[in-house]
Formats: structure tokens, sequence, C-alpha cells
């Protein structure tokens, strides 16, 4: 497989992904991009020994035949002939198909490729959505090509298998809820299952956060409770809205439930070990009595300031240091996942999935419609196992159960090749 | 499977073919329809008993979010459901993917699909290529789809499956020469088998058509050949020119070739059965004695003029009675085809297949630059049986070993579900 033929590849499954939006990400979809903090510690400073960067001259628009297709941009990739057994041996070449943001953030938070690939003798290709550059072709047509990816990444890199079998013998997709489109996952589920993370470690921790929003919403609704808020909390000064208070502390345990690691991981922001447990532990904490908002600070405390560095917390922080602006163009195009229904037991506020209300905002924001039934028309979900039986092979599903997203990812096997691995205790992108 | 949604994926398999073309078809590269009329007689005038004719609201450009690919056109497609069991008892649904024409005449010549639907109690429906309209929705989502095609037809139809597996379960394609693109079947190929075609039924007629290329030349060269032209081949004396005349041979023995059926067919024109046979029964014949230009003018007959009501050749005819004219679009974006090569062996002039040749015809034609390795690049093609040896299932590849195409097409079993039949004595969409 030449390299090439690999981006071209690549970039075709990317193709409603080239507008970029300058819209901010509503808090309330969450981007996919979690990576635990691989064992071997990667750091940042040490990328220059991880692989080379390079560019790619990619064709604007595959699917048609205007001449305003024919556009090119620098695509990005990076590489590691390291450990590469070279084509003559017939070493595979593992791809890792990029998410939405810094494909260079990605490879610092992938271990998995990087330790495998010695045993391997592995090339590693970690392609970037969404760039393009300058190709270097190493002939190596006789290669294997394995894809992974991780979340978003992951359902690429399953995808990709299942549409160009020509081009890659396998794929392992991790965390990849596939089946979070339409009506084939709950869209209870995602939220369902942050509640349970959180119940799982004390039921008070459970009931002091499901009961919070009232207590928040009503202190906020008095007079001088906004200063109330902003005290407990320690907001800044410079926030003159208290509005997002809400979506703020429900990105924290979002975010955290996700990324609910056995070790430190460094996320969008650095968290500890069992973050959700030492979440419930503030809340718990005797210390604070009855009073919710220190409790939910302590919470928040974790997720926004675990290094101990914040002196106040500015709530309306739009800044995207891993560049995933790109997410609300998608989420308003192709990747519609009914995932924040809230039912009468959730942690957060009871609420309804309505497609309406994404579809409002993308008119509003984009003016486009979103197409919500594309996914599923184009790559199939409804059945997944009825119509993957005797059909495809080679695809390794691999989902944590603590993972919000694990209710839309394949959690039973398949047929002999293509496999679910489930880990009870795992959370979003883990083991890659 | 909702019809619906079969039609609007089948559009995405098309998305390279809706710009309709102006510029007629070259003779050298043929279009791929042809059809063996079917043993039950249908013809043309039954028309009304054997489909309903609807029109499906068909969004022009299924793979980008621009507002102008929102445009619809309407979609025919036909329907029998005198045969269908109903969704109720799981009856599957036979999908005939349109080729490059008239839905009407393929589903006219297609009588493989009107003979096992009462055995299946299958819904049958032929979707056209290229034409939009109303949908009736059937409901009908538990029945299991199967896609049958011929010819390019056919190559639509097993790349459907493999991309779509949650739609259709299988496919049957039938001269689909999917192998025919890049370097994977030699462009020799083609001809190859054309002329062990006409050898195979006498050495002096392949010697005859072989020899008679440089006798038309030298005829046409001197003072007066064309007068001689003209009367041997009963050209119409409206024909300005006889510089078509070799085409107008090519095209007469080209597609004999294709429908060398053991019964009457009718495909661009009336055939008897065995017509290669039948040809050079007439070149053989010892009446002709030496006069090859009359041995031809047998041939030719035969072929264009098999109903005996001809007076004379019209060599330009322009018309396009089953609407191939896009095929010349498709020839100069996906559908490089090299099949037009001639060897020593040839029947017909030597000659080496030249792509510059078409991106030049191409470049003139439609300011447009084909893309030679589209094909493999989306659907593969190289190393195909190691790539879907374990990958895939349900596809049926039927070729007759007399067609030219089946040089391109495959003819081994890739596994215990992605099989192959080939009949040796078979022609071009056999068995269909």
């Amino acid at each position: 497989m030449e390299i090439k033929l690999l981006l071209f590849l690549y970039s075709i499954s990317l193709v409603f992904s080239s507008a970029i939006s300058t819209t901010k990400i509503k808090p309330r979809f969450p981007s996919s991009i979690v990576a635990q903090q691989p064992e071997n510690k990667l750091s940042l400073s040490s990328k220059t020994e991880l692989y080379e960067e390079k560019f790619f001259t990619q064709i604007l628009d595959h699917f048609n035949f205007h001449p305003q297709s024919y556009q090119t941009f620098q695509q990005r990739y990076l590489i590691n002939d390291k450990y590469w057994g070279g084509p003559n041996n017939n070493s595979p070449i593992f791809v890792y198909t990029g998410n939405e943001g810094e494909i260079e953030w990605f490879a610092q938070n992938t271990g998995f490729l990087f330790d495998t690939a010695p045993l391997f003798k592995a090339l590693l290709i970690f392609i970037e959505h969404r760039f393009y550059g300058k190709s270097i072709p190493f002939g190596a047509t006789d290669s294997p090509v394995v894809v992974f990816g991780g979340s978003y990444g992951g359902m690429l890199a399953a995808w990709f298998r299942l549409k160009y079998p020509h081009v890659a013998i396998g794929a392992l997709a991790s965390s990849a809820p596939i089946l979070n489109f339409e009506n084939i996952t709950s869209p209870y589920s995602f939220n369902n299952i942050i509640t349970h993370d959180f119940r799982s470690e004390s039921e008070n921790c459970y009931k002091v956060i499901k009961g919070s929003w009232q207590e928040i919403e009503e202190t906020a609704a008095k007079s001088g409770g906004s200063e109330i808020l902003r005290k407990a909390f320690r907001i800044c000064k410079n926030n003159t809205s208290l509005g997002s208070l809400g979506g703020w502390l429900e990105t924290a345990y979002v975010y955290t439930a996700m990324t609910d690691y056995p070790t430190p991981s460094n996320f969008l922001n650095p968290l500890p070990a069992y973050p959700v447990k030492q979440m419930c532990k503030a809340i718990d904490d005797p210390k604070t009595g009855n009073n919710t908002f220190e409790k939910l600070y302590g919470a928040a405390n974790i997720y926004y300031n675990y290094s101990g560095d914040a002196t106040c917390f500015n709530l309306d922080d739009n800044s995207d240091p891993h560049g995933l602006g790109g997410w609300t163009w998608q989420a308003c195009t192709e990747m519609i996942l009914p995932t924040d229904g809230n039912n009468a037991e959730s942690i957060f506020p009871e609420s309804v999935w309505n497609y309406n209300d994404r579809a409002e905002y993308c008119k509003n924001g984009f003016n486009i419609e979103p197409r919500p039934n594309w996914i599923t028309a184009e790559f199939g979900a409804h059945n997944i196992h009825r119509v993957l039986k005797r059909f495809g092979s080679n695809i390794v599903f691999f989902n944590g159960l603590r993972d919000p997203w694990s209710g839309g990812g394949v959690l039973k096997d398949i047929s002999k090749s293509i496999v679910a691995i489930v880990a009870k205790e795992g959370a979003h992108h883990c083991r890659l």
C-alpha cells in the first residue's frame, strides 16, 4: 500500500469535514477527544523523538469532477519508521485515523501504537483530519495496513476497514460509539452511564449532585444570589454572567466520567487517578457539612484545578488549545449522536433529546440542515450483528463500561474476527 | 429495507454520473449494455404487464453540504409486486442496478429476475441510472434485498454489496469486468477474446477479417476507391465520408462477439442464434470466391440487417435509441477500462492501448481530466482474491468465456460465498 493512496483514501472518509467552523463547541456536544496518559509517560517535550511531521498535497473533494474540487490542501501526517521492518519483510503499517483535533496531541496520548510497533516492526502513521501536504512514497505496496482509532477516530477506523478492505487488513476501534445514531442507542444511555459512574462511588455523591441543580437555580434567582454563587465557586470577577455555571459543572462531570482512569491522566486538564472517586470524596467530605456549593466546588476543583494553580475560574473560557472547533460543524452535518436525554434517575436535570433543537442551532449557526440518517445510511448500524455476522472481518471493538460512550459501542462479538473486548472498569479511549 | 433508503443509496453509487453528456459515444468505447433475449420472449409490447413505472425525488449529490447539492432530480424506477410475499413473510426484494441506458430496455431484456421472482416470492425493482422521482415507501424493512446487474450494472451490483452490506444481503454480478482497470487485466484481453471467438469458428474467417483492414485502406486510398467501397458495402449515398467504415465493421464484430448467444437475441440490433458462426458462414461462403468486401458485407449484413429491411447502410447513424449518451462522460471520468490494445495475432489492426489518447479526447470534449486510478482506489481490484478471501460475502460473479469482457471478470471462487460461475460457451450478460 502506497502511503499516497492511503492518505488519499483517508481523506475520502472525511469528505464532510472539510469546512472549518469558527463557531465554538457547545459544551452539550462534548467533543469525543480524550486520551489516557499512556503508561510509558510520553510527554509533550519528547515529541521530536516520537515522529517526523510531514505534509501531503491533498485534493479537496474526491467525489465529483467540478474544477473547484481539484483544489488542494496541505494534509499533515506524522510518521515513525524507527521500528519498521521495511516493505521487503512485509512489515505492517499501523495507521491512526486522526480525530477532530491536532494530530500531535493524539499521537502523544496514544501509547498503544508506540508500545506495539517494536513487536510488529511496524511503520507508524498518524493522519491528521483536514490537513494536507507533501507526500513521500515509500513503495510499500506489500505491507499490510492496520488502522487504529479511538472515540470518533475509532468510528473512522472501523468504517475505513469496512469501506476499504483492499487498503486496510484490519482495524482496532477503541471507544467507538458507532451505534449511537438515530434510535439504535437510547438518548438516555450516555448520561445514565455517567449517573452510574458517580452513584457507584457513593449514593450520597449522586444525591448531592442530583439535588444541586435546583439549589443553584433557586440561588441564582434570588436577590444577591449571583454573588453567593460567584463566591462559592471562586468565579473570576470579569465573568459578567453566571448563566454558564450549569454547563461548566456538567462539563466537569462528563469529562471526568469519560476519563475515569486508574492512573493520572492529562486530557483537557490534568487529572488524578480515579477522578470520579476523588470528586465524590470531595462531595462526601464531612468537613463541608450541608454546604452543597462548597461540596461541588471541591469536585469541580479536581477537574479544573488539579494543579492548584488557579486562583479563580473563568466560566466563559473559550480557548481551544486542541483545535476542536470543527466539531460543531460536524455535529451540524452528519454527526448527530443523541446523547443528552436525562430520565428521572439522571444525575442531571430531567430533559428529553430533541433533534429539532439541534436542527435549529445548525440553521442559526451555519444555515445548514443536518442529515441525522446519513451515518446509518452510509455505514450501517441497524442490526449490525446480523449484517456483519457474515460480512467483513478483522475489526476489534474495545470499550470500557464506565465510559458514557460505551452505550453506543459494539459490546458483543459479531463473528470470529469482528470481536468486542469489554473492560468493566475501563473508561473512554482506553487501551489505546 | 425501505425503498426510499435503497434508492438513496443507489444514487450515491452513481455520484460521478450525474452530468449528462451531449457528446456522442465513440464506437471504440462500446457501451457495455447488451442483453440476451430471454427465453420467455418478453417483448416490448408486454411492458405494462411487467412492471409499474414510478419516480422518486432524489437529491443531486449526497457527498457534500453545499446548498446546490440539495437540488433534486426525478429518479425513475420500475416495480413489480405481482409475485411478492410481502414484508410480513420476509419475502426478498430483488433489485436490478440499472446500467447506462433506459431502464425499461434492461427490464425487458432481463428474464432471470422475472423467472425467479415467483419462486422466491420476490418484489422486483429496477432502478434507473441518473433519473429521479417520487418515492413510495413500502415499510418493508425486514425484507432481505438482493442486487442484480449485468455488465456495467453488474459492477455496480458487486460494488453495492461490498459498500452497503447493511442494505443488500447479496449480489449477482453477470459479466462484470471489475478487474478491467489499470494494469490488472491486459489491454489486449478484450480483443484477444473476440479474435478467439471468430477463429474458433473458422481459421479462414479469422484470416479474411484480419487481412481486410489493409485491403480497405488501400482501396480507399486509390482513385475511385470510395465508390468501390460504397458499392460493395451498400452504403447510402448521403454518407459524405467513408472514414468511419472501419469503425462500423469493428462495431459489428465487437457487439456480435459480445452477444454470441445460442438463441436469437435483440441487442442494439436483432441477431440470429450463434451470430459469430453465421458471420463466419457468410465469410466462408464459396459463392463469394476471393471477394473480401462481398464477404465482409455478408457478415456485416447479419449484424446490421438481419431483418432484411435495410436497402442501404448509413455509417454515420448517430441515433441513440437506448439513451447511452452519458457513457462518454463516464469514460472520461472514472470508467477507464483499457480494452482496445491489439497484438500481432489480433483480428483487428495492431495497436497499443494509450491512456494519453483518452485523456486528450476528454480534455477536448469536456475539459476534464479522467481519474484512471479512481475505481481501484475506491472499490479495490488489485489482489482481489487476497483482499476478499476473508472479507465480504454473498456475491456471485457470472461470466461467459466467449464474452470479450470476461477477461476482466472474476473467474475463480474467492471464498465459500464469493463465487465465480463460468460458462465456457457463454457470452455477455448471460444468465441474466
